[in-house]
């Protein structure tokens, strides 16, 4: 395992140097899957230590990103995601320590089973293996990514954007000073030797070696890694999710959760882009819900009996009902029972977050019953879809598989699980 | 979603067939979704008594296919398999009734959260959505498949064997009977209008439709589904079981384990197939161990060390320590240290079950906490790797994947989760 290449030379083809990179993180998973929580913790704290006395380097490596950042005419919010700064840097070292301070994910007995012959079943959470982690220009998912895998004693491959590749170089300097520091091999956490487009072709088909991938950027990497991973991803597509104004709901509270489910922000998967209003409630209600969001400067589209009650709602297209707008737009829609409320939800949304507002029991049952989504709320913003406010500490992000790590991704979700036969002899009859 | 063409003709493509029937069954999922266990355990039961009603048309249709078979001069051990007859009737539709007695795994509430807002976070079970099922000889996965489903609520695509068509046809059109005079979608359950291999092709390639795709039958066929499948497996592609023998080994409880664990019955996944001996035990135990063997006449190879140990010791290659022999063979190695032990088992393993003989509690411990299986054991026969032995009830099989269904897999493992968030108006800050 010693000794394999780790920089591209003209000889290595990708292929190359993904298996010799992924060979190494499997036998440093191994390694790290016996690490102590302790031991975990102290490597982590320290790293958070040597981000902060090498924030100058950081620093200065990021300048150079930026400013060739500048130079491509980039838009100014990616440039923002792209800038550290010293409270920026901070929040790094912090979010290292808050993950150190996680409860342990690993070695947890699940569920024990004693059966009649005496045999005793555990089944534990273990480690998954080695993740790949492929995001794009926020360097600051450099030692998000590398905490929370040392965290749940995972390897992990890292392969960040172009624009952000010196900001990303300087803290992974970090993560290999805390790794050796702490002697624990130097390969759970590895960064891809160059932004080589064609590497992450071969991290998505490398199976022998990654036993998930995590993209954590735009809809166009996610999308391409969904359809082209030959191993489980955690991801979700977008969050195209839907709010169902019951007959039964109440106003001031339909109000209030609509504001915030899209308004509090908009560029987060769980802000509201749908709304669907049972048409048993009073015009006077839907109005006045058109007329806030109006009053805020959100956009609404509609089909024709939305916008016959609110003369600023513009033409909804089919494609509308599909569109996760990451904005202050939203589209409206009437429904004539629940069944359709559901089944629009089911057909438009993309399985990730979904809620009904209802005081009607058997509604509201109904709904929670056969909406397919990760997420299906009650009477509840659906800015609540976050890991952190389902109390998972830091999360990776809203997975919409439907299997393992279906909505927040948290630590807990960053493990698998082993079952383990306690005997005394036992053969089987 | 009515009306779709469910019988090939020359103007379908395999690839609109598999999406025309992917579609119905999707729908027919959101339907099964609903039903009660009441529901579901009544259809299973009217299913079993259809089987027994329909056992002349069932035979008639399973000697077509045993003269086919006789014809193409396929093995005895393959006719036997395919072979029904009055007793193997009984004991399917008898299998159906079990599987209707079995608990509901659908609703289950797996974990509640309160939030400190106040905010209730329930993870309940849910049906996973579209099965689809690719099986070789057994007319009895039919049935099997089927109600397995039916229980957890997930519609199924069914893709025998050509051999057993005609049988499988039979069973199926049992199916059918029982669906429909229960007023279920009768896309619950599909079966491919034809044995075209091309239509695996395209199920394999359709996870639009199709959420988890599961293989029964030999390496061929899980082989093929393993490395082309777009959507996750829940299979196993051999169980290369070992057992390490520590020095601290009870002699007589390591003849009786491994006797039962290799012999009891040979051709299953958890039978034992490596032996890996602690170079600290006694030439005398290694050497009984392995006569026992031989008076039984399994066939054993093994490298120098044991060859001169046994004179009856066959010489092994690199490729025996990859071996699931499934027969009355065995691998034999000397190991220096628990670590070589380990390493071996990780490296040649299959990931399925693997098992220490040992009185030694911290060379248990590392070995249960190193060894990257689905199932590891201690002083206990490997033939315990068994969804039955696990106290799941019916059993589809086990899994070596990473995730969701590591180990065997039963009817809870045809279940996935979502999240239900209950607020009060709640509106995050």
């Amino acid at each position: 395992m010693q000794g394999a290449p780790k920089t591209a030379d003209n000889n290595d083809s990708a292929q190359d140097i993904v298996r010799s990179i992924g060979l190494c993180a499997k036998s440093a998973a191994a390694d790290l899957s016996q690490k102590t929580d302790e031991e975990t913790n102290k490597a982590l704290n320290q790293l958070a230590d040597i981000i902060l006395e090498q924030s100058d380097a950081i620093l200065a490596a990021n300048k150079i990103d930026v400013a060739a950042a500048e130079e491509k005419q980039i838009t100014a919010a990616m440039i923002d995601r792209l800038t550290l700064n010293d409270e920026r840097i901070q929040a790094i070292a912090q979010s290292v320590r808050d993950i150190a301070a996680l409860d342990n994910p690993v070695g947890l007995v699940l569920e024990t089973t004693e059966r009649p012959n005496g045999l005793v079943i555990e089944k534990i959470s273990v480690p998954i293996g080695v993740l790949g982690m492929i995001y794009e220009s926020r360097p600051n998912v450099t030692i998000d990514a590398a905490a929370l895998c040392l965290k749940s004693r995972n390897a992990v491959l890292l392969r960040g954007g172009s624009e952000s590749f010196h900001s990303s170089q300087a803290l992974f300097d970090c993560v290999q000073k805390a790794l050796k520091a702490n002697n624990f091999p130097i390969d759970a956490v590895t960064m891809m030797p160059s932004t080589d487009r064609a590497l992450v072709g071969e991290m998505l088909k490398a199976h022998d070696y990654i036993d998930v991938i995590i993209p954590r950027g735009g809809k166009g990497l996610t999308g391409r890694v969904m359809s082209e991973a030959t191993m489980p991803v955690f991801a979700h597509l977008d969050g195209n999710c839907h709010i169902y104004i019951h007959a039964s709901a109440d106003k001031d509270m339909a109000l209030d959760i609509i504001k915030n489910a899209k308004l509090r922000r908009t560029g987060i998967c769980g802000s509201a882009e749908s709304l669907l209003f049972d048409q048993a409630l009073p015009k006077e209600f839907i109005h006045d819900v058109l007329d806030m969001l109006c009053n805020e400067n959100c956009e609404i589209v509609g089909d024709e009996t939305i916008q016959s009650i609110h003369d600023k709602v513009q033409t909804a297209t089919e494609e509308d009902w599909r569109t996760e707008y990451l904005d202050k737009k939203i589209s409206a829609k009437m429904v004539a029972t629940i069944d359709e409320a559901i089944t629009h939800i089911n057909t438009y949304g993309s399985h990730h977050t979904d809620a009904i507002i209802s005081n009607d029991d058997t509604a509201t049952q109904e709904f929670i019953k056969r909406v397919d989504s990760a997420i299906v709320m009650h009477n509840t913003s659906t800015q609540f879809a976050d890991g952190g406010e389902f109390g998972m500490g830091a999360e990776i992000g809203i997975g919409t598989g439907k299997l393992h790590a279906r909505g927040p991704v948290g630590i807990r979700q960053l493990t698998t699980f082993k079952y383990i036969v306690k005997g005394n002899g036992h053969t089987r009859p």
